[in-house]
């Protein structure tokens, strides 16, 4: 099969460096990495078993490569080509569409890749405990925007790693916004906070997120040593870790990722919350920070030996408060480790 | 014109917000904002004249709004929407390709957001003097990479204000990559560094870049103070700085963008660098770093007043260095004032 891709992480995967302007194309078994004269001499320096190709018009680039390797269908995702780039290469070629498919080159992760996704979730873990150590003894008073300051320094360990994202750092009534913009609400003692974070280690994401009562004692972000003073966040609390324990329990190679979200709901709407579990039970982890598999309700893929992904349950109360936690895994045939 | 937008800057221009997942559409002179849950209550924080919908599916919401609404027909960017989307809504809409244009609406500035622009840039000047005043103090010996994580600090102001994008800050050899990531050597007296960096203030870019020398006296981002020990850094230099001057001199409302990008151009062709002007000569910048107009060889765009835009000229000599100097400017009747 003859491919083109364009996102970052496609192609990382396929030639071990990626920049923000670029295609690659497999024609003939053969890759062509290209791109424009501003990521030449670093494109030299990283690329691996691929041809580079400078150019000032990629698209035409592209065209003639495919002439010259007598390329005539060429298979392209349809989420990752724009109109304007599908409507100029298809006066040349067929371009035939198929969903997600470099991204499904990659929902089965290798040992190689695994390894480096365990190292990137230790790193990511150690920095939750440093920024609990840090907010255990600085928090108070600090705004959501200092914290997420914080958290980015510390999470890329001062610029040693990249961000999965920006991190999410929420006090109370903001945590019920499961996506979270930094505030200037400030940090004081008997608050909810959630954290939702994760590094990016040799191109691989880690994700996580735990929220805890922040106190006079300092804050946990050890997810079954967790408690509130409040009722009810203590009661939703404990709905959403049982929401994430049964999912784990029960997910394995070979049930269907539907089914995992549905057991995790399954407890949420027991306990009268299922209306506010707003979003699905999780998403696969690896270049991206959101690749496959979808763990939701409409999902059609089915767990694999080998596939990692986040299993994170919320439960978000407008005006009050939200609790999410999250965790990473891999599936085996006898059920998922949590990373 | 009825239309649809999705990239996060022509969101943030129609309703003063966007996120990572949402359409604005506008029809019949009405504005809706089409998110999922987890933006639900940040939107509804801060939309303006715009109807939030809320939906698990964005695209089958698009279409239910458009039936609504009785359109029949929905301009959008053919560089915006994806295959995906342009084939499900097709089914439904005619849908009439017209490059660019948001970004095209916002081609001229208006007075208020000139000013939101003279404080990005004026903030990116000081964050110029702090950072320089900081290598100054504690350069030598820093790697790249820790000045790079330096630079994130101060351009932020330690989470205050956004990134442009990643800085660039390079040495010797490293600068003749006009998009250098940051590597592990290290600065010496007697080295040249060159910095590209910017801040997001209120939605708006600024960019910036120099090229200096440090030495026992440190490092002086003032363009005209700046000199070079070794003979030809100084001469690439004066070539470049001369390129800029000229095409600054020359540049004004009713120009030709591409005749502007030939005044620098011609300066470091006659000098003998022309193959080393590797890129085009600048880029409108405003609530996207790179938007409308382009200057380069081959651009359609005619300056008009009100319009913002970098001039940035370069030259980069592989193994050895690179130099590029680049201000932003806004167009008048008379000339261009720099920001």
């Amino acid at each position: 099969m003859d491919y083109i891709v364009k996102s970052e992480s496609a192609l990382f995967y396929e030639c071990a460096y990626s920049c923000d302007h670029a295609f690659l194309l497999s024609l003939n078994a053969k890759k062509f990495f290209i791109t424009d004269a501003r990521y030449d001499i670093e494109a030299k320096e990283h690329l691996k078993h691929t041809t580079l190709v400078i150019s000032k018009d990629l698209l035409q680039s592209v065209i003639e490569l495919c002439q010259k390797e007598k390329i005539k269908t060429l298979c392209f995702d349809p989420k990752e080509l724009n109109v304007f780039e599908f409507e100029k290469l298809s006066k040349h070629l067929e371009l035939k569409g198929e969903l997600n498919f470099s991204q499904k080159k990659r929902i089965i992760k290798q040992e190689a890749e695994l390894k480096l996704i365990k190292e990137a979730v230790s790193v990511g873990k150690k920095c939750f405990e440093e920024f609990g150590e840090f907010i255990s003894e600085n928090g108070l008073g600090m705004s959501e925007k200092d914290l997420h300051y914080k958290a980015c320094e510390i999470f890329t360990q001062r610029g040693k790693f990249g961000l999965s994202f920006s991190p999410i750092v929420a006090i109370n009534a903001n945590a019920a916004k499961a996506h979270a913009s930094p505030s200037n609400e400030r940090l004081k003692y008997g608050d909810l906070l959630l954290v939702d974070a994760g590094v990016v280690l040799n191109g691989y994401c880690s994700d996580r997120t735990r929220t805890a009562l922040f106190s006079k004692d300092g804050i946990c972000f050890d997810k079954e040593k967790t408690y509130f003073l409040n009722p009810k966040q203590q009661e939703v609390y404990e709905i959403v870790l049982q929401a994430q324990k049964e999912a784990i329990q029960f997910a394995k190679a070979g049930v269907s990722a539907k089914d995992i979200d549905n057991v995790a709901r399954e407890v949420i709407t027991k306990a009268g919350y299922g209306a506010f579990f707003s979003h699905s039970l999780g998403h696969g982890v690896g270049l991206d920070i959101h690749e496959l598999p979808v763990l939701s309700s409409k999902s059609e893929d089915i767990i694999e030996e080998g596939m990692v992904f986040t299993i994170e349950p919320g439960i978000y109360l407008e005006n009050e408060f939200g609790i999410r936690i999250e965790d990473m895994l891999v599936a085996t045939k006898e059920g998922v480790l949590i990373l």
